[in-house]
């Protein structure tokens, strides 16, 4: 199933996605509106509104969300940097989650900002210490992550906390997909519809069940929660203007326009 | 002002802290429960209840924490790093923060806790690029904090989300004293009643007016949220059962027992 959350008419509410996601057929989707949280029992009230209609808003109201860096071999080395012997964990703070369709502030102290498509994983129950054969049962799904970056400041500053924390540097979307098997999917980023980054998750160093692990074994997330699973090769300059989109096979499109802090 | 919160009979409310605070005076401090929220206009109720029948709670609730590393020049040589040409800022997470009184505990993947004795910035409105003149309107006031590190983790990962992110990392309290002027007060860190630490503010690199314009340029601050200002020298280890207090002069003392993570 797919959940996204989203605002009409200045009510917020959870609906379940129906119809088609091709690029194009996006007027044809429908959302039956949930009754309840998706985190516990709901169910679906049979009032549909569609897509069309509709603000996307983030999928998720976070109460952390945690990226992993260097996650991908490629991506490593595009950048200079040794594949890490555990896993890089960084914390992106929740004013910087924004939804499909927001506008991505290009913030007044960086003169390079970059993009990272990534898979997030969207955690569904209060879980700390979680084994591994439990972690497909902490997971509500998956959605789509830009994991947005200033890369000057990361060179510059030693914590990554103003580099990947400013306001917007967190789009999150379309939707929460409960479905996916995050194993060997695609993951595309294009820049006005150029192609920029093209990776697929079999080659995450660290797989969806390690991170669970590893974050776990120190703090507990809550519903809600999100983890990037780190960024394939091919990140690159955004600037004033760009439209980029993260698309993850199995899941949608998340697309965001690059606009000057105002 | 001193502003408390705290829970008693299975309730939690705000109180202003009446009486005195030295040592062994604590059984004569009273709460004046607060009618509102302190980050609003409020009021005082009236209704008294004395400090000792309560359960102090942390006097805030952060969205985030934005800590600050090598902010004494004392503390970087200790640990031979160099004075960053930049603030260090990182995040710890809300699920780390725990109040005077609470344990602190002792991580599985640790073997070497550090105590970090800090003076902590509460934040009273919502703020972005905070001009220099203006920072003082964006202070609800300032507490007692303890950067608790995984020093051997904090070694060993290049990002410091688990070293300084795990469960109960991030104590606050007291409560929060609005009328402190920080710009020179005493910071003590003592285990088990003998002194491991002793700073002014005065000896801090970055003041609080320079740590608040250097992270709202980058993200927004929303009330509640907390600026931790970097440790002073004398930093040192942990150990199960050990009783670690910190105090901060015209605030008071928070303290914490350490225990092995059940």
């Amino acid at each position: 199933m797919r959940i996204a959350r989203f605002s009409i008419d200045g009510n917020v509410a959870f609906g379940a996605v129906e119809g088609g996601s091709a690029p194009g057929e996006e007027g044809a989707l429908v959302l039956d509106i949930i009754k309840g949280i998706p985190y516990a029992d709901f169910e679906l009230s049979g009032t549909k509104v569609p897509l069309s209609k509709v603000r996307l808003l983030p999928p998720v109201l976070p109460n952390k969300v945690v990226g992993i860096g260097r996650n991908y071999a490629e991506h490593a080395a595009e950048l200079g940097n040794e594949v890490p012997d555990v896993p890089v964990a960084f914390f992106k703070p929740t004013t910087s989650v924004i939804g499909s369709g927001d506008a991505i502030e290009y913030p007044s102290f960086s003169q390079e900002l970059h993009h990272e498509a990534e898979l997030a994983v969207v955690i569904g129950r209060m879980c700390r210490e979680v084994p591994r054969e439990r972690v497909k049962d902490v997971i509500l799904g998956y959605t789509c992550a830009n994991d947005v970056t200033a890369r000057d400041v990361q060179k510059r500053e030693k914590q990554w906390a103003r580099a990947k924390g400013f306001d917007t540097a967190c789009p999150l979307g379309p939707w929460v997909e409960t479905d996916l098997d995050p194993a060997d999917v695609t993951i595309q980023c294009t820049v006005n519809g150029e192609q920029r980054q093209l990776g697929r998750t079999s080659d995450m160093i660290r797989s969806v069940e390690d991170l669970v692990v590893h974050i776990t074994e120190a703090m507990t997330l809550l519903p809600g929660d999100v983890i990037l699973t780190g960024t394939p090769a091919g990140v690159g300059p955004l600037n004033v203007g760009d439209e980029v989109a993260v698309t993850i096979e199995g899941i949608g499109t998340l697309t965001n326009k690059v606009i000057k802090r105002g």
